[in-house]
């Protein structure tokens, strides 16, 4: 992309700013929305976002505005990054404003509750006909406050359209943001919402003082697991061995700062599951992440016995060490991963 | 397998003294073989092997000794886990002595020097044609301290012999070690050579501080690379997404422990290789196995940007934060995962 575009930035959120600050530096022209209109005032004024990516300037080419129409007018591409319970509020606003031709994009990991939806699914079904096909997922192990300072990051932008894909690498991909595409969006949004479940117990081992083997080989059978789900849901095995899969998992299970993972590590400790919920400030997503892998291994008809250990944990009171145990005690097997011919 | 077996293991290391304990844990008998006299006889008295996997008691089932012959005689299964340098002098004192029936398995991660062979390729040349083709692989993420200590752990064991495997496996699951079959021994075995390529590059990263985004795009696309190579010598690139890719992967460059990536880590900080090797008491292994990845890389015409990266690092005078550069910048692409159907 040898010229400039106009991009929309759909919220002023931590990974939103950073996304902002990756497009004014390949040279676009950001349009950075905030929710609320003093948001966006202190965001004008002080030229950086200190409540969700302190440090972090934004350039001069990145106008916040808390005017949707403002953000949306005439923009080439759309980057959706709400929280996921605010996905489909913030589509159903959007459409009426988008260009037809406009690319769209989010940045959001999590299932639609309730009916299980990917979030490009709920953003298409919200969206004109002229979109429909073409949404596309922005995934991979993107620490916000890495990408905002400029530190080297790898991303995937998945959608079935090629085109769309190509076009949205074409304006995010830079120097240090280097943005692979891959056509498997069914694939790279499950990896996004199931990663957590698998933080979680990455967590509780964590907190059990179970090992590196130990977390090693149940984040590799997690894998085998989501990669059994996605290929049933109709994605591709492998995504789960790209970016959006094993990239953002050894990214979130491994963090010090993870809060999913934070969160295992106490009930791990010997904390109540309710007491740790209770505790954080925010919403745990591998806590909803579970319901929904549980109901998705049902819906396929697939084994997901380590998401199944951390339902046990989460709802029905399983000790996180029997758990463990039950892990180890079954049936040694094949390794098999997915169901690659 | 109800009933015990008489499991040989060869030799007295911190992995092989972990894998006797594991093996007296399935109520086998086992003899721990040491190459020195002397250090059977300590072994025998102290019921300990201090020097090698300190803190671990030997079960009475495990009798040390430096007689080859008494180690094998009438085994059903002999464990071969000497240093890489030191496999094919082993397999071939070791020809005369195994009985024809017997399982043979190795845990040693390498390739030989100069053949660039496969460690069981290696075993199989010097052992009688009764044992073509039905040499097996061990690997996965198996830190021997956590092994010995009895902390949950997942392997693999991998032979083109799928009733090898299989015998194999019943005898090495236990409690507390979970062993997966894999007939894919290519692939395992490439992926626990190549293995220290990718954590001398994590720690060339963590040495620049390049962040936990660039450290999981980094593992990611190691395995793609990795995964491009063993699809081309005939393994599976699926292979790559388990316990012996991502698994040991995983656990390598994770582990504040890994001499290799610890060795990255003082280059990227910026030691000269000459000093970083000159102060290593141990052999580093990822040196030999990044020139084996590249004559690979060669042999089947597969591209191996990382490794040819660690190659210009440690024998071309490359600047670390050079190599890194030079990787953000190539040319996006799509994301692709080894070249599956």
């Amino acid at each position: 992309m040898g010229t400039l575009s106009k991009v929309a930035v759909l919220n002023a959120g931590g990974w939103g700013t950073a996304l902002a600050v990756v497009l004014a530096r390949n040279r676009h022209r950001v349009r950075l929305w905030a929710r609320r209109p003093e948001q966006a005032a202190r965001l004008s004024a002080e030229r950086s976002n200190d409540t969700y990516l302190a440090g972090v300037a934004l350039p001069e080419s990145v106008r916040p505005t808390a005017d949707l129409a403002e953000a949306l007018d005439g923009c080439e591409a759309a980057v959706l990054v709400p929280i996921s319970a605010g996905l489909r509020d913030l589509a159903r606003r959007v459409a009426p404003l988008l260009p037809d031709d406009a690319a769209v994009v989010h940045g959001t990991k999590g299932l639609e509750q309730g009916t299980l939806l990917r979030l490009s699914e709920v953003i298409e079904t919200e969206l004109r006909p002229s979109h429909r096909g073409r949404v596309a997922a922005l995934s991979g192990p993107t620490h916000a406050e890495e990408v905002g300072c400029g530190i080297p990051t790898a991303a995937v932008v998945a959608s079935a359209d090629a085109d769309a894909a190509s076009t949205l690498q074409a304006i995010l991909n830079g120097p240090t943001f280097r943005v692979y595409t891959n056509g498997d969006i069914v694939g790279v949004e499950l990896c996004g919402a199931l990663k957590n479940v698998v933080a979680l117990a990455a967590g509780i081992g964590d907190g059990l003082g179970s090992g590196d083997n130990a977390k090693a080989a149940l984040m590799t059978r997690s894998l085998a697991e989501i990669g059994r789900l996605v290929q049933a849901a109709g994605g591709r095995a492998e995504t789960v061995a790209g970016l959006a899969g094993v990239g953002d998992l050894i990214a979130t299970c491994t963090s010090r700062h993870s809060r999913n993972r934070r969160a295992g590590e106490l009930i791990g400790q010997g904390w109540t599951v309710d007491r740790v919920l209770g505790e954080s400030r925010q919403v745990v997503e591998g806590v909803p992440a579970t319901r929904a892998a549980i109901a998705l291994a049902q819906r396929y008809g697939v084994s997901m016995p380590i998401a199944e250990q951390v339902a046990a944990v989460l709802f029905d009171g399983q000790d996180p060490l029997r758990a463990l145990a039950e892990l180890m005690a079954r049936d040694p097997t094949a390794e098999r991963w997915g169901r690659l011919p």
